[in-house]
């Protein structure tokens, strides 16, 4: 165990030009810090590392502050109540809250997003598939795209944390599945683990409009978007009449000033397609119904999904530089600290 | 009277050059035609002008097939029913239905769109703001745009039939209304007749999206877009979160291939926006209840309507040019026989 009384983080050493690097981060520390009337202390025991940060760390202003140059990097993390002056919660509870990259936090409510109870999936999908993750997934799915059976559902990043997840609730509410994945491996694993109906690599095909033509000829009734961009523009053509676009992300675009394409309304006005952004964050009031029916999913062996934990919080910047260049494999998570002490 | 055994059309000359113009069409005559089981022959009292008519033309297939070199235009029509083998119509009914720039058409019940009662508002209206130019602003301000009070509206076209009928339909949902237009004249017109609490003349504005800000300080809840382009570019910035963008035409675009501009996704993830496409003639099971509606807020006076009636059918395809020129005032009919024989 490390020093109680030390709080070890990492905070951002400059503003990254364009993906954010090793060298973009340093390692710092802080005493142990205290709390106020109404908040908590928090030991950190995971950090989540995700695609969203990209945006935090850019210039442009997201949904979300900045992150500011010399600050500890925000992150979603689980950590357990070492402390408390709020009458709502007790030492002990084990909370997912903006933590950022450091060993403690002192946290106000606000900045809490769920509690986590103990079952026996392990206490690291809270922060993945029975947390922003799986919430993703579900109200793309199911609330945003309505997807209903016998529907063709689309998901892109189909190998990834969110969009694996989505292909078997999809694949649950009892639509045909196709993802779209960058490598012959991911592509495999969406057939053979997450039980894709089809799964496109679309690094080996000439042309990703044909290709989705072909695969789907009475067209896409919903694609779940966490890349937009050139992606999306080949997507649209393959539409079907009343489709729905759920836009979960842009990873794909610079975080800047919007990127160049094709206008899509258009096409949206032709085959009255419905274009939404949402961010699951909005919809953490429903997340204990929703990670319940996702526990009962995993349970009966209907909801597989990949873990990838690294060890140590000075790993979290090569945790995200890995993620951001597509080399991990499942929900990118960094172990911080023991689950009990 | 015409001779009633002769039926004077407008055919489509040659497929159009970019904006459709006069010369693009001849006029044709052939003999009344005759009704086989199943249809009406409906005398033509009015054709309907409408901006849709340049999609219906261009090579590029949009929602409804391209018309035909030779073929007779397509368009809205009122019409009475002169002879009927349908057990549903009556000799004397008056329809609204595809009846084409032609004086008399064999309709099958396909192609009616609706009735028409004979109320104390013109028979005109049924083709405007009692037809589907009242049913696409209300469906676009109340189902797709779910405009509520003390939201703010913003509509294009505002001074044109579909986006002032929106403009005092979102009024009485108790929004704050903004127009915009692209004169001064209908900037007036905006403001001074349809009630908009503010109107900008875009052809007046350096910035639009500047000029939004500042009548705008805390976003546009509901959007109306009749005319994409760069118009929803300048507009999109100015979107609340949560905003809605109800897209009920692209005008100002071609037809054909999707034009060049920012790519709209990433607003649409930060902002939590919707953009959806809507026809207002997938929702013609609405039309009674609504048109019942709009003809009380007519009779109440909170319902103002301009009509720009042209006599004669050969003056059709002018009354188009016109409008797509935008020199119309009001919703453009063409008179082609009496109301009644």
């Amino acid at each position: 165990m490390s020093d109680p009384d030390i709080n070890h983080q990492v905070v951002l050493a400059r503003r990254p030009q364009g993906e954010p690097v090793l060298s973009d981060f340093w390692a710092a520390h802080s005493p142990r810090p205290t709390i106020r009337d109404g908040e908590l202390l928090l030991r950190t025991i995971y950090v989540s590392i995700d695609p969203a940060m990209r945006g935090w760390l850019a210039e442009t202003q997201g949904y979300v502050e900045t992150v500011a140059v010399g600050a500890v990097m925000r992150s979603f993390g689980l950590g357990e109540v070492v402390a408390s002056r709020h009458p709502d919660y007790q030492v002990g509870d084990l909370l997912v809250a903006v933590t950022g990259w450091q060993e403690w936090s002192a946290v106000d409510p606000a900045g809490v997003l769920h509690r986590v109870a103990r079952s026996d999936v392990a206490l690291s999908a809270s922060l993945g598939v029975l947390g922003i993750t799986g919430l993703t997934a579900y109200v793309g799915i199911v609330d945003i795209g309505r997807a209903r059976a016998g529907e063709t559902v689309l998901v892109s990043s189909a190998a990834g944390s969110v969009g694996s997840a989505a292909g078997q609730i999809a694949r649950a509410q009892g639509a045909r599945t196709i993802g779209m994945t960058g490598s012959e491996e991911k592509r495999r694993l969406c057939l053979d683990t997450f039980g894709f109906d089809a799964c496109i690599n679309y690094r080996e095909v000439d042309d990703l409009t044909e290709a989705l033509k072909e695969l789907c000829p009475d067209g896409i009734d919903v694609y779940l978007d966490s890349v937009g961009g050139a992606t999306l523009d080949a997507v649209l053509p393959v539409l079907a009449q009343n489709g729905r676009i759920a836009i979960c992300g842009t990873i794909s675009e610079p975080s800047g000033a919007a990127s160049p394409g094709p206008r899509p309304n258009r096409q949206i006005l032709v085959k009255r397609l419905t274009m939404q952004g949402f961010l699951a964050t909005d919809y953490l009031a429903r997340l204990p119904e929703i990670s319940d029916l996702l526990t009962t999913m995993i349970q009966d062996g209907k909801l597989m999904h990949l873990e990838e934990i690294t060890e140590g919080l000075h790993a979290a910047p090569q945790a995200l530089e890995q993620l951001l260049a597509g080399k991990n494999q499942g929900k990118s998570i960094v172990r911080v600290g023991p689950e009990t002490t």
